[in-house]
């Protein structure tokens, strides 16, 4: 299947891009000629990884009945000094918020993420060191 | 440089995601019990590749003073059919829109942000075959 995704110069270094969930825009800080109206567009690599995960995660908590209250995930990416710079070391901390976790089932739903539905943990596999971090805080 | 991202489920399949440039939202379609209420992650990871790359673009033409009218970035991706699906044929096209084009500085824009400065093509070059296009519109 062929993905396509439309990027349009917006003037000065914003940009607008199409998603099949609507459009997003991009844009560059101050300190480097832009104006902040927009997303950082490495950053949204980090997202991309979380959303990846965390769709899949979703579904199979409830699948298996192993819902928990609340989750995040934090995406930690070292970013190479020298140009072009990329991120060479990525941390992905899973953080499960509840009470009466279902361990097991939590565990094997982030690891058929890990390992086997996550198309861009798999992308980054091949250009970082991915490690991953599951953490239970009780409420 | 640590980048960090932090996403938090909103419930179903809804996550909110952090960046320096403003939170975004991301979701599944309706026919894989998503809502629609937000961007598709896979889909973000091409918006990142042609944002990283078009600032480089945007910056280079003004210092080169090859400025256009226009430009887009178009991103076509293959993505495989057995999980993990992910990128493995990416094609970049570069539109540039306007008259008088001095497409030797163009040219040497997009070359200087493929080869060099763009972290993100650095990073799809590691798991995909890149090529890249360049297509001028005389307005």
């Amino acid at each position: 299947m062929i993905n396509k995704v439309q990027t349009t110069w917006k003037g000065n270094m914003q940009f607008e891009s199409t998603n099949p969930g609507g459009n997003l825009m991009i844009d560059a800080n101050e300190e480097v000629g832009g104006q902040d109206n927009g997303h950082r567009p490495k950053a949204l690599m980090l997202s991309s990884l979380a959303g990846c995960s965390g769709l899949d995660v979703a579904s199979l908590l409830k699948k298996m009945r192993a819902e928990v209250d609340e989750f995040t995930i934090d995406v930690e990416a070292n970013l190479t000094d020298e140009h072009p710079k990329f991120y060479d070391k990525v941390k992905v901390i899973y953080n499960f918020y509840g009470s009466e976790f279902k361990k097991d089932k939590i565990e094997k739903s982030v690891k058929l993420s890990v390992e086997r539905y996550c198309g861009v943990m798999e992308m980054f596999r091949k250009f970082a060191k991915v490690t991953i971090e599951i953490q239970y805080f009780e409420k």
